[in-house]
């Protein structure tokens, strides 16, 4: 049942995010039969950073188009993702505030007990700020769910 | 007043943490003059977090003990954090569950103009579950600060 | 001073909604001299199921309009359902949601005791999701206040 | 992929707790072949509730017990009818409040489309007030989670 | 319909706690026929200070001993101030920090229409911060219902 | 490190918007050589009593343009007013409701200990209601931080 050290998936979405070397965490990524893929979405609407995300997630068949279980599984990682982004209120523009974001989507089985199954994780990286070049500063945030 | 990409101080707090080899971090941090700890902490109570985080930062002279200006600076990046690693209500025990989390502070100048000063990121990374073992999943969170 | 039974304003608020035989909770209603109404509402903007929602509980007498007193206490209850209705944040667009609803007002004294007067019921059942067709579940909300 | 209005497990859940004749909906839900149960809980304490709809579900079989994906599909489903039963903050003895609620799990598959698969439905229905006999009114929650 | 100039209710009941001449205050809401009472509350548990207001304005007559109706506006007026303090989540020791308050209860007419009747505000004054002397800063709060 | 009693910043930026004699408060603030403004905003838009604060901040030189350190300083202890003006949810036209205020900006040295720097304090107080003349009541808020 134990969250097993090498498929810790969440450590993983983030790296893609922030490493030296994104190869390298791609790379094992793949070594474990895992989905991934990654973006970039700048937005005042948090709508969008939603919008952004799902698309990508269904363009590289993390999640299957049209299947409302994976869906609602990757929606409700998304917004974990933007609590730690928002840290608060998930509001950007009508806070008056912008971000600019890479995220990433890992799908995979991160537990040693295999009936634990596939979770996903969803990972926000950027920064957070005014809608003024400049007076913003980093932000992160990971959700994660079974799926 | 650009974010230096040299000197991403929250990319540096969470690398402390989840990086392969965190001493190479600790290294960059230390060569641009910058201070650091990091920590660990295991908790249902959320004030125990804050304690062990405000702790570390004092004795590691991250920031200066007796000064409130800057332990306000600390709190504030601190409960930022934890609204990332709880995702909604900043409550552990009291929706029953508990965390494991590994921690760092770091503080530096992240921005080209000097005038800009020193600010201050607070990381967390970890598992929050059930207090059941095994029953949890990864965690991050961020918090950024002016000090 | 104690809720009466047979007078559970928010029970039958959720019955007028969900039960199979509606009627006969209208029936039991107006056995109790008390007012109630119930209407319909799809948005992507929370304003627009408030508005519904006071729009018609006014049409239907069941708060008097120009009252401010009576209006604070409808809205409060509105406000409180929506709450179940979006578990945490009271956002639809704004995160990517849509709700279809029925809800319904009704308006009466549960407590044995007649000083503790009229209160007002507000509840919203229907469905939450994305705005696909059929991506989406159940969600079920409801707010009490003195009016 | 649509939501099947003879399988709505919300609904089926909070009937379960309101409806004049419980009977009817418990004989509903097992002729689709579904699992439910019910129970009782009053606490000063948001974990105790957690709790107790925890331990009711693992020993009627509704989660199984030892697998942490369906503890945390089932956790957040309860999450989520909290917030409708709390209305803002998951907090009840520490904002001096008090809850006495019946609950209902409902395992199913609520939807046309069997890839969707099986979902969850915890409901709560109760009184929430101060810790005075009488000062209470009723509230009700609702959370729906993929297992 | 519109609110009297001379007699905002919430104004009074923060000039009650922070003006140079409080006994001016005092007279202006006796002048009005009002009913006020102010005390003091320090703790690390937001439920002390919900209970210290309540049993001031119940000995102060502000509320009726025994009334639900009376208790629920008061009630919900308290836990709005307590928003403003705490500004986000209305957790104090549980987040490591505590609060010195003075607290002020007005009920009063504030609507020049006689139909608004009475209305109930409740002011908080004082400090938040870390449990160490001197390392806090001053906040603010107030609740407004209908009564 | 104490808070100094003729220096409570909080308190005389909330002096500024409610007492009967504002330019006493101004003279205090000026004798003790801080800096301060104050104006009027009214919109259901919460981004625009954001940007109304700030642009006054800046056309006032109580923050300094082009410093993002200040502005950062300054955006949190609006967004903390707001909190107590909206309790709950940062929200305003999106839950049907608009906001008459007017605000005032402080920013000085509150504490005794001259290390503890220049803080700043943001305080708003007005009114918050439908979007209906009349149908408002009062609202306050305030936030404090180290600049």
């Amino acid at each position: 049942m134990t969250l097993n050290n090498d498929r810790r998936i969440g450590r993983y979405a983030v790296l893609l995010l922030i490493s030296e070397d994104p190869k390298e965490t791609k790379d094992s990524i793949e070594r474990l039969g895992w989905r991934a893929c990654s973006g970039k979405v700048g937005s005042m609407e948090a709508s969008k950073v939603v919008a952004a995300i799902e698309t990508a997630a269904r363009k590289n068949d993390i999640v299957q188009t049209g299947l409302y279980r994976e869906s609602h599984a990757l929606y409700h990682a998304i917004i974990e993702a933007l609590q730690g982004v928002t840290r608060g209120q998930v509001q950007l523009g009508s806070v008056l505030r912008t971000v600019g974001l890479r995220f990433a989507v890992v799908r995979g089985k991160p537990y040693n007990n295999s009936e634990e199954g596939e979770w996903i994780a969803v990972s926000l990286y950027g920064t957070i700020g005014a809608p003024i070049k400049g007076a913003e500063h980093e932000t992160i945030g990971m959700g994660i769910n079974h799926i």
